[in-house]
């Protein structure tokens, strides 16, 4: 267990300044993939908001703050290099723009 | 549900070639987050034992080749946008280099 200045002192962020964020719900299923920078990472921990930073925008992205579909924190996690981070949250409704509960619903069919 | 050739043509790599692959086990623990060039992806999905891009090394590493905790694929999707890979697979031993069952061990206390 790590307090919030040690975590965030111990994520390492891209040339572009950014982590890769993974949300996972309390079932277990992945969300989605998005991007933080060190503010957003701070504001997300700090607030229990989940915040990313949008790449395509280049701005702060609170999850949900147009679409009501927000995520509130449950845990957060880096991984053994610092280059990742992983969070549990609740989600309000859709994790994914499309509507779908999660990003990840086109399945690989195996020949 | 996507055969292999559409899934691999779905998929949108960075400008360094690689996409995000996330690794999840069979009970949902999120393992690891690695990279993939549009190769590594392809030996994957065809051999059904998981292979990633080393960044550090520039290399082809299919996980376990040295160590024996291989990853054997079990389902694949990608996301929306088709910029990130969920892989669950079946892990051999650990997935962290560190020996933990996987590299999120780290996780924020919160105050």
């Amino acid at each position: 267990m790590i307090l919030a200045d040690a975590f965030l002192a111990a994520v390492k962020y891209n040339d572009a300044g950014l982590v890769p964020v993974i949300a996972q719900n309390e079932k277990g299923e992945v969300l989605m993939l998005a991007w933080m920078n060190r503010d957003t990472l701070q504001e997300t921990l700090e607030s229990g908001e989940v915040t990313y930073w949008s790449r395509s925008r280049m701005a702060r992205w609170r999850k949900g703050e147009t679409s009501g579909n927000t995520q509130k924190l449950i845990e957060a996690y880096i991984d053994c290099d610092g280059d990742t981070v992983l969070l549990k949250v609740v989600q309000q409704g859709s994790a994914c723009h499309t509507g779908a509960p999660t990003c990840f619903f086109r399945k690989l069919e195996r020949g």
